[in-house]
């Protein structure tokens, strides 16, 4: 059997000299070079935005979809039990939050994880069958993927009138103008749309500030020429003028469905998921198919807001990290310094973060450039190899829920993935195509 | 008399130990502390979107106004001749080309800078009667100040159909429209607008393009609100959309607006104007009235579109230095590296650029912050004293016109402030008050 295959500055250094080493060692590379090749020529376009039961596979009529890998309702955290009973109380399949505990507590209500349906969403991420999805396509790998909306309170836990009405205006005024600019005038290629966005500061993970505004602009004249209706276009326009993390959902639907072109693309060792739901920390392979690799859920290292401590902190939630494992967020953080206002940090620990990730990651972007790293491409491609190899974890930059129900938002940091998922990972990529090459298929 | 007032890290160095010496030195301290309280504690507002001859004062109905420092046609440089001869044509008072030049070298149309009617313009920075600008005022100070539209063609010299069509689209659809938007829901505040503009990257002169989006979403729900026609609308979008220099007309008039609060400050040394007509860069001084003081215009140092160089480049152009009179533009340009695929230069270059810039200015904005200095304040109050002391002259970021009038634009770049014009401000103040103390009054 082939010994553990690590990476040195960028070059496979196979231990192991015989030819069924190589041939395997050939696979592997010949595997990542596609999934690069895949995430670097990936086309996202915006088609639609839809209620989530007219459009997400697998979703059933009494279901709540949640961030990270499948938790279920009895080791679910405080923050997203919170935001599953404010969705109970927005579909009104409850009427109250004990009504909405009881419901989950019979198991009458099916929770599921985003990533089993092509989803993702923001902290909690819960998705219901009445809540509208951002639906991206990416055109070049032929995969479609979902996400909800981002806003600030009950993704984080709140359950209350505050909370629901955002939900309420999301499904009744801002998804529906949204879906009728883009059924006027056609799709929104969200490439160079995230591509301008990091070109002004963006990392399209905790800040989307201007890809919003960029967005904004662009659905303000298409709604308009749609004929959408004059309050309903204002209303939508104050969400984009109010809300920078509007276009999270864009970033997020957009690398759901590239790094699911990475699907069961055998001998790859890349990264094609990272999430986490208040519990646990899990990863995905692109050669290891569906199996999660899970850790307890660290607590994110930031700022928290006044009257606000560590003690309060939920550990870390949301499918958002999906955005570091396309090459955002975390990984281009060099760019983005305003960002550092909400998570603490330095500038010069900034470009450290990147340099991170970029250690960690196999290929550099074509399109998606830092200006300040003198228009250097985003790291693409991380490597459950080299991150073992090097001790190096991913660089995410999160927020931070309390972690009693029903309260929400109290900070922004920068959080580690853990490496035990990556090193179960590899233990797991090891027996399996180790195995795999010697008997020679 | 006193001797040479000079500074050194920040702290006068008077060499005449004498009284008056002493008072002198006291007197100019205190104007510079108020010059840069001024500065820092302006509060523009965006007022309105009006005709030029509605507001600006002193235009006369057969009158262009132009950037920089009196110039007059015979010695006007060929950018700003194509820029005029397009403003007759858009005035209608001529109808060819060569009905302009006749007309122009006829006398029969006034020319005059637009610094002497509160007023900017962009490269050539032509304004004429119906020529829309946007109407802001420095609340703090008590101060109006006027920008036409920012553009790509007519600015730099072209004069042909599509640049006419420019001036046209925002006389009759897009200042219209800014203008009943303004109207309807009130003022807007420039000083967060600006700042968050900074905040994503933007340095305000050559790079506005998200204050630009941010401008344009506030406007869409504002024009919505208003019930602007929809056609106009979604005009009006696409011209914040595909013109990412709309909102330089904003930091242009506030920046004004500011610079103006500094007119007449006797005693300040602080620069409140930096202008070139193509011909002369000038500059003004707080305490210095309104006397320019002028050199030759330089080149720009900075990338050519394909096809051009050096050899085609009008002499630098524009009132827009007015950005970096108030600390924007050069002053910030370590926060704006995305300008950077523009003008040419490193993210090491642009953070050495505002360093020096820092180093002749006597302050930081308390408003104004770069994330990438880890949310330091822009530097600003440009001091004549420190300029001439160290040699330091501002670093500023310029757009290149081609020479030949009625081509237009063909590249951007960097440009020194010419020292020749602080060496002889300081020698007036010298003269000025140096010999004003001894009197004594």
């Amino acid at each position: 059997m082939a010994e553990l295959e690590v990476t040195v500055n960028g070059k496979a250094q196979s231990t192991d000299e015989s030819a069924a080493g190589t041939d395997r060692h050939r696979r592997i590379d010949a595997a990542n070079a596609e999934a690069v090749r895949r995430l670097d020529e990936a086309e996202p376009v915006l088609v639609d935005v839809l209620p989530a039961r007219d459009v997400v596979p697998g979703l059933g009529d009494r279901m709540v979809l949640h961030s990270g890998p499948p938790v279920g309702w009895q080791r679910m955290s405080g923050a997203q039990r919170g935001a599953v009973i404010g969705m109970l109380l927005f579909e009104e399949w409850a009427g109250s939050v004990e009504e909405a505990a009881a419901l989950l507590e019979s198991g009458a209500i099916e929770l599921d994880a985003n990533h089993a349906h092509q989803a993702v969403g923001p902290m909690a991420g819960t998705i219901s069958p009445s809540l509208p999805v951002y639906v991206v396509d990416d055109r070049a790998n032929g995969t479609r993927a979902f996400c909800r909306n981002v806003e600030g309170m009950q993704q984080f836990g709140a359950y209350g009138a505050a909370a629901l009405d955002i939900l309420r205006a999301w499904r009744d005024v801002h998804a529906p103008s949204f879906s009728a600019a883009l059924r006027h005038s056609g799709p929104i290629e969200l490439k160079p749309l995230l591509a301008r966005g990091i070109d002004m500061g963006d990392e399209l993970h905790n800040r989307p500030n201007a890809t919003t505004l960029l967005f904004g602009v662009d659905m303000g004249r298409r709604m308009v020429r749609a004929g959408v209706a004059a309050e309903a276009i204002a209303s939508t326009l104050d969400l984009c003028y109010y809300n920078p993390y509007t276009a999270l959902g864009l970033s997020m639907a957009a690398g759901k469905a590239m790094a699911d072109s990475l699907r069961d693309l055998e001998y790859s060792s890349v990264v094609r998921a990272m999430a986490r739901n208040g519990t646990e920390f899990g990863i995905k392979v692109a050669g290891l198919g569906d199996r999660w690799f899970v850790a307890p859920a660290p607590l994110a290292d930031g700022l928290y807001w006044p009257g606000f401590s560590e003690a309060d902190a939920n550990p870390d939630m949301g499918d958002s990290a999906i955005t570091e494992t396309v090459g955002w967020g975390g990984c281009v953080i060099a760019g983005a310094p305003g960002i550092l206002a909400l998570t603490g940090g330095t500038p010069t620990d900034a470009f450290e973060w990147t340099r991170q990730n970029a250690s960690i990651s196999l290929a550099r972007s074509s399109t998606y450039k830092l200006p300040a790293l003198a228009f250097q491409g985003a790291p693409i491609g991380i490597d459950i190899r080299r991150v073992v190899e090097t001790g190096i974890t991913p660089v995410i930059d999160s927020a931070i829920a309390h972690k009693v129900p029903g309260i929400g938002m109290i900070g922004s940091g920068i959080v580690r993935a853990p490496l035990a998922c990556f090193q179960q990972a590899l233990e797991a990529f090891e027996q399996r195509y180790a195995g795999g090459l010697v008997i020679g298929r």
